[in-house]
């Protein structure tokens, strides 16, 4: 499967500000791009790339004072299956885990894990390790949470989604995050396109998504508490500990939203991917 | 100068449990050890060693039921001179900081930097850019908490700080770090030895020290609001975004401190330094 | 000057639940009134009135399934002044001040003086007490904190508002009456009507407001650090420590707001004012 | 049963400040009073008395700089019962609550009623309502909360406890208090002397203690998540909707304790009561 992947996003500066971005498809996926994927802006301004500490790859410009445009767009090749389940895959120990997820059992910005402990003990203690643990986790998330655009917030955390149930899917993934961590399950975020590809008609206008990564058995798996149920089409742009490593954008001086719109669509089989 | 460095530290378990612990000298400092940097056990378990995200040398073990006890002994060349005041220091402005340095403008578990961002802009918007900012962001932290080490918590954040004025030193280099961060200068934790050499007679016993480090002109420099004042004999272990990534230890099951003992002692000029 | 006053509010429950309001006109007020002050509801349950622990008027029933309406409407005679502003009015000692108005120096629900006491001190204390200290209070609530609708919630606090700088009139006015609070200078919470009278041209409907009251000399004061201008028309409904104390309408079970209308007119000259 | 009641406060102050105590036996057992109940100090200042607005009685006085004593005595006839146990008491419903008990069902500084909604509905709804849920709450916060004097502070809410799951008797209070008001059961905050008679041996120093009230059936019955077991000598001193209410001295300065003594004993039968 193709996916038409595309974001056109405008923000408005009182005066010239660096801006960070991690707008570009995931150096996971790169084999998969079918055309380049390149990051640019209206008015024409130097961009430089580089990875940072979590292998993202981000740009960094200098915004001038005024409306700028942020512009992408890329193909990529999708198996098209849905999220892999596999309910057979165990938690790892934590003295086994590879060393490089024993960050993701840590607390972070949005994910009090300490805070939140005890109760996940209380709550998921009693559930099989594994696979089911890491669901039931998302299934009371799903369920116990609200979708409300109104009530999320910048600063929000887990403990605040926890008291709250409600919150956007950043929120759903920051407590079901948490939860796994006070598991001892290694769980980062991921932030990504998440087209409605195999859902039937949804009429909300396109954004990007944010779900989580827990470690099981050998590698990482894709959770979604917010749609809790596997999707096809999700494209990987950014990972981290929660939301504060991988904002698509952040400015360095006040700026104003003036213009979103994401594109994740399927190409369908016989167009011709470049139209 | 030579620093004889040590540590003794008790930990009690029910049941056997996973430990992570960053008692390593910095690899940074490698260069200096006279002594080979080991960590053992009694009793002896097998340990496993590497680097974590941020660099630092981590080792991994189980303890099993009962009581375990942590040690290590190295000996360490050392300039002997105080930490680095430079004021001629410059910030530099984030479009042109090195790449690896960008996360550490961000807000991290315990360091909330929108949060404190107005109040920062507030209270240290008007003071000249680079050192002096900086020192006058640890001269603030200095004066304005007050050391209590009965009112500190390992959840506290430097939000907590900001409004409790107390706490260990910890809490003074996550508020100190914050206010950095919010006017868009790396700030990252460090941990590690810190005696009292050059210090009239300290009758406290030794411990662990926090401090941090920022940014500026062209290298990471050493700041410290706890004690505020240049130093002597800082031997890093590790550094990160905040105490969430440096704790000296992690247990991943009930512990009990039951034995702690830190040593960081000059070694006498013609003494010999393997007595 | 008459004004109109009135209300007409829709809550939809799923369930039969208990409601508590505080829609009717502060007993302060109840010499000024020219037509009942009557609570209905459409349709129509008995309603038990009865004065709250601060001597507001609360209504309690109980809304059966479905909507309920919540009507009321009323004529009142005002002086037409703007609220009164003494620049010599004088901070009391707490020894001197009536006992009846120390329990307004502490912390309550949304007004977390101990948190913020040190912060307004270094920013209050070295302003002249008494009025010029409290208007001081206001100015740097309304300058520093932005009008916002959609960044307000129900559980927001006193140190939610210091950290985001962003909310709607109760914000504001809890901000200000922490502070005060923290100078030691008596501090409730007030709500009513506050029509646009005498404010050129105000689109925006009608809401209720709160705003707040400083004890000084020798009598409580009324101060609005949300518009912090002297307003003409202010009609009492409920004082309290603070929001909690004081919310219009608390429902014991989940209701959504079906509809919304206030009035508060002033009845120009010569009109009927039972029109 | 007679109890000798008496307590001897030391304050150290730097400059005069004005102090409010609640240190006199609730006005509900003045009946029971054999000998007069009075607050003096050391040096000797004048002390004013009054009813706060939770009918506690209120002194206030200003300290001088320097050291102050609070001392107090008195002899109080106490029927020796354990506190009354009634299984069959059951809620009320809000619209038949005595309206003086509606406060206590809302938030207040130490108790987010609204953060713990939620949880509380998931961990106590299905209990039998009335007295089996609230002995449900009280087993709960007992089992899962550990005293731990290192741990509390004054600024701990109850959100703060569940998390932490640690603190003195006032937190464990305030989470129980919250659980109940979230349940719509009224529950108000007490503190008081509570000896150790009738308990084997308790080897501790005697301190003022913190238990809570819930309304059932047709009045206010005493419950103690701290200690969960009828105790027999409580001795109530403030009742208010939290810690902030009833703190048994607020001085509004900085001061020093320099000495704490609390007497609660009973006195043995044919022991001459005025010894």
């Amino acid at each position: 499967m193709l996916i038409r992947l595309g974001y056109d996003i405008g923000l408005s500066f009182l005066a010239p500000a660096p801006v960070t971005a991690l707008l570009s498809v995931h150096p996971s996926r790169y084999a998969d791009l079918r055309e380049p994927d390149v990051v640019t802006t209206t008015p024409v301004v130097p961009i430089e790339q580089f990875f940072d500490l979590f292998g993202n790859r981000m740009s960094r410009f200098v915004a001038p004072a005024g409306e700028i445009r942020l512009q992408g767009r890329t193909l990529i090749e999708d198996t098209g299956l849905p999220d892999a389940v596999h309910w057979g895959a165990r938690e790892i120990p934590v003295e086994r885990l590879p060393p490089e997820t024993l960050r993701y059992l840590l607390g972070s910005r949005y994910c009090e894990v300490e805070l939140l402990s005890p109760i996940a003990a209380e709550l998921f203690g009693h559930v099989a390790p594994g696979w089911a643990r890491v669901q039931a986790i998302c299934d009371w998330v799903h369920t116990r949470v609200s979708y409300s655009f109104g009530q999320s917030s910048p600063t929000r955390t887990a403990l605040d989604v926890f008291t709250g149930r409600a919150g956007v899917c950043r929120d759903f993934q920051h407590l079901a995050i948490t939860f796994c961590r006070a598991m001892h399950i290694p769980a980062r975020y991921a932030a990504g396109y998440l087209g409605d590809i195999g859902v039937p008609a949804a009429p909300i206008p396109m954004d990007f998504s944010a779900w989580f990564e827990v470690y099981l058995e050998d590698r990482w798996w894709t959770f979604d508490a917010r749609h809790n149920t596997p999707r096809q089409g999700r494209v990987l742009m950014a990972t981290g500990l929660d939301a504060a490593d991988a904002a698509l954008t952040t400015t360095y001086g006040a700026a104003t939203l003036t213009h979103f719109e994401v594109v994740s669509d399927e190409v369908p089989a016989g167009a011709h991917p470049f139209a």
